[in-house]
C-alpha cells in the first residue's frame, strides 16, 4: 500500500507539474543548485557512511569509485543544473497548427509524460541529473538508486525534494524508493505510472519488461561495433578502433567488435595489434584474421558479447553489405561506426544499419547526452519507439492535440454539408 | 516455426524498405491503388462469401456492416491511397543538427521503426489502410485481421504485395497472419518486432501488453467527457453534447459522461432531456442530477463504463477544478471537451486534463486521423509515449542519430584538451 500512495501522490503532483512555468521551473532548479550547496558538508558525510559500508563489503574498486559522492562531484552536478536552466524549456512547444474548418483549428503541443519511475546503479550522481530532467521536463518522478548508496540517496532526494518544494514545485513531485520490494510493488503500477526507465544490465531490463505492463524505456547492452571500410584511411581507422574500444571499457557506447573490409585487412590488422598491445586488449578472431594476426578463436558467442572488458573480437568481411548484415544480427541497436573515405558507402552504412547512432568516422565513445549537447541523459534508449540513443529533456516529453472551435458538431461533416480545409498553420500562434 | 520465418522476412524487407526513395515508395503507392481496381471483382466476390458465411453464423447487422466492401468501399480506400500520395514522406527529416566541435557534426534524422504487428477488427477497409500507411513511413507490416474477412483480407493482401513488390518494393515487407494461434506467437518475437497496435476492447489489449514484451501502441477505450462550465452557452453545450454522444455511438470518441457546472445545471438540464429525447438516449445521473431532471441513479460503476451505446451519464461538479479531477480520475486518456466562453477556463482545463485530446467548444467526435488531416490512421492512442491521439504516418517514425567526424576521438574532450561547441545548425543542410 506505502508504494501505491507514493505513486498516487507524484501521479497528483504531476498533473500540478505540467503545468508551471518555464520561469518559475528554473527557479526551483536554481533554489536546487544552491541547497545542495549549502548542504555539501552532510552530503559528503552520508556518502563516507555509504563509503566505509561498502569497503567493509569489500566492494570493488571501480564500484567505490562511482559511488564515490565528493565535493567535486557534487561541484559537477550543480554545474548540470545551472546549464539545465540555460535550456530551453521542451514543455508546451507548439509542434504542429491546423485550421480544420473556419474558426476550428488543431494544434499539436509538447506536454510531459506524467510519473516516470527510474531504476538506476550506484553513481548518487544519477539521482540529481535524472530528477532534475524530469523537473524540468515537467515529470514527477520515483527513484530507486543502488542500496549501496541508501544513505547520499537519502539525503540528495531529501534536499532536492524540500529545497524544490519551498521554491514552489508540487509537493511529492518526487519520490525515493528505498528496497527491491519496492520496485517489484512499482512494477504493478500502470494505472499510475506511465513510464519505467531501468538502467542496468540486459538481463535487468528483461525481468523488468517481463514484469511490468508499463512502458519501458530500455537502457541495456551495448554491443558496439566499429567497421574499418576498404576505402578507411588505416591510420585514422584504427585511432578510433582504439578510442571506441579503450577510451572507457566499462561503459555501453565501448567498441566490443571491429570489422575489418577484407582488402585492408592485411594493412590494417598488423597496425591494430600494436596499438591495442599498448592499452593490453585481447583480440579474438574469425578464421580470416587469424590467418593475418595471433588471435584465440573466436566463437559464435563472441559476436554477441558485450565484454566491457580489454577485449576485442575482430572480423574479416567480404563486403561492406555483410559488415551491415553482421551488425543487424549481431548488435544492440546500440551505437555502430564506419570508417571510410567514401561517402557513398557511408551513406549507406548510415541508411541501412539498424541502431540508435550511426557514425562516420569518430569515435562510438561520444554517443552520450552530455556529448550530445543535450544536457544530462536519463539514460540511453536502444528501444525503437519514442526516444533513440541518449535520452535527454525530450525524451521525457509527449503531446497532446488541442483543439479549439465555436461550438462545431461532426454531423454535417458526416453528411457532406461541409468539408475540412486542413491548412497549416504557422505554430507562433500563441493559445 | 512459420511466423518466426515470416517476421524475419519482413525484418529483412524493413531494413531495404527503410532506404526506398519517397518518389520510388509513391510509385509503388500507385501501382497498389490501380492493383486494386484492376482486382475489383475478384474482390467483392470475396466478400461476399465472407458476408454470406456470416450471415449464416447470423452476425450482428451492425458487425455485417463493418464487414461488407463494395465497389463503394474499395473506391474509398483507392482515394485514401492517393491522398496518402500527396502527403510528404515522414523518413529521412533532418530534425536537429548540431555542431559538436569543428568538422564533428550531429544529425537527429526521422526513420522507421521497423517491423510492426497490427491487429485489427472485421473492417478490410483497415488492411488496406494500416498496410499502406506502413509502406509510406518504410515499416513493414505483420497483419491478422477479424476471421469472419478472412477471404477479403487475404484477396487484399494478395494484391497489395503483389502489386508493391512488382513495383519495387522489398518482398515480404507485409505478411497476413491468418489464426488467433499465429497471434499468440507474434507475440513471442520481441527480438523481430518492433512494436504490437491492437485495435480493440480494452481487455484485449490488456491481454495483449500481459502476454507480450513488445512495445505496444494501445488503442483502447475511450471513456470521452463533455463538461459543461460555469460560463457555457446552453444552447452550444446541449449541440456538442448531443453530437458527441449520437452521430456515432458505437465508436472510441462518443461521449460516455456529460459533467455540468452546478451553476448551470437548472439551465442546462431539462435543455439536455428534450435534446438527448430525440435520439432516445438513456441518462443515467448523479443524485444532484437526479434533483433536477428524472433520471436512473448513476454508480461509481457507471463513471467507468464505455457504454457505446445510446446511454448516458451525467454529473453535477461544483468546479472546474472538480471537472478536470473526475475526469484525470476515471476517464481514459481519449478525448476530453469544455464548453465555455471564458478563455481562461478553457486554458485551465486543456492544460490539466492529461488526456491525448483536448478541446474548446467542439465536438469529441472530432478525434480522428482524417479529420485531424493525417490521413488515415492505424489507431488512436491512449498511451502517453511515442505517439497520442490518432496515429498516422509520424506515429509510425522514430529517429537515429547520425554523427559525421573525421577522425575524432574522445580521449581529448574526457581529457579536456578539446571543448564541444554545440552549435545548432540549419536543419536544411543535406547529409
Amino acid at each position: 500500500m506505502k508504494i501505491e500512495s507514493l505513486a498516487s501522490a507524484a501521479k497528483a503532483a504531476a498533473t500540478r507539474l505540467a503545468a508551471v512555468a518555464s520561469d518559475k521551473k528554473n527557479q526551483i532548479l536554481e533554489a536546487i543548485a544552491q541547497s545542495l550547496q549549502e548542504n555539501e558538508d552532510a552530503i559528503v558525510a552520508a556518502n563516507a557512511a555509504d563509503l566505509s559500508a561498502a569497503e567493509a563489503d569489500a566492494l570493488a574498486a571501480p564500484l567505490l569509485k562511482r559511488l564515490k559522492f565528493d565535493a567535486g562531484k557534487l561541484a559537477g552536478v550543480v554545474d548540470g543544473i545551472r546549464s539545465l536552466i540555460t535550456l530551453p524549456d521542451p514543455v508546451g512547444e507548439t509542434l504542429t497548427a491546423t485550421e480544420l474548418d473556419n474558426e476550428l483549428k488543431l494544434y499539436k503541443v509538447s506536454c510531459p509524460i506524467g510519473v516516470i519511475g527510474v531504476i538506476f546503479e550506484s553513481r548518487p550522481d544519477a539521482l540529481v541529473q535524472i530528477s532534475t530532467l524530469c523537473l524540468k521536463s515537467g515529470n514527477a518522478v520515483l527513484l530507486k538508486g543502488g542500496s549501496e548508496a541508501a544513505n547520499t540517496n537519502r539525503i540528495l532526494a531529501r534536499v532536492i525534494a524540500e529545497a524544490s518544494e519551498a521554491a514552489g514545485a508540487p509537493a511529492g513531485w518526487l519520490q525515493l524508493l528505498e528496497t527491491r520490494a519496492e520496485v517489484g510493488e512499482m512494477l504493478k503500477l500502470d494505472d499510475t505510472i506511465d513510464l519505467i526507465v531501468p538502467r542496468g544490465s540486459n538481463a535487468f531490463v528483461k525481468y523488468i519488461m517481463d514484469n511490468s505492463n508499463i512502458a519501458v524505456l530500455g537502457h541495456a547492452d551495448g554491443i558496439c561495433h566499429v567497421y574499418i571500410d576498404a576505402d578507411a584511411d588505416s591510420d585514422m581507422a584504427v585511432r578510433i578502433a582504439v578510442d571506441s574500444k579503450c577510451q572507457y571499457v566499462a561503459v555501453c557506447n565501448a567498441a566490443e567488435t571491429l570489422l575489418v573490409h577484407e582488402a585492408v585487412a592485411q594493412d590494417v590488422l598488423p597496425k591494430l595489434v600494436s596499438a591495442m598491445a599498448e592499452s593490453n586488449v585481447e583480440l579474438i578472431g574469425c578464421p580470416a584474421t587469424a590467418a593475418i594476426i595471433d588471435v584465440q578463436e573466436a566463437t559464435e558467442e563472441d559476436w554477441k558479447t558485450e565484454y566491457l572488458d580489454y577485449t576485442l573480437s575482430v572480423k574479416v568481411v567480404p563486403s561492406l553489405g555483410n559488415a551491415i548484415e553482421h551488425i543487424n544480427t549481431y548488435g544492440s541497436g546500440h551505437t555502430d561506426v564506419i570508417v571510410t573515405a567514401n561517402a557513398e558507402s557511408a551513406r549507406t552504412f548510415m541508411e541501412l544499419v539498424d541502431s540508435g547512432n550511426v557514425f562516420w568516422n569518430c569515435s562510438t565513445r561520444f554517443s552520450d547526452g552530455f556529448r550530445y549537447g543535450l544536457g544530462a541523459e536519463v539514460g540511453i534508449s536502444t528501444n525503437k519507439i519514442h526516444a533513440r540513443g541518449p535520452v535527454g529533456l525530450e525524451g521525457l516529453i509527449i503531446y497532446k492535440w488541442k483543439m479549439i472551435g465555436k461550438g462545431q458538431t461532426v454531423a454535417p461533416y458526416a453528411d457532406g454539408e461541409k468539408s475540412f480545409t486542413h491548412r497549416q498553420l504557422d505554430t507562433t500562434f500563441d493559445l
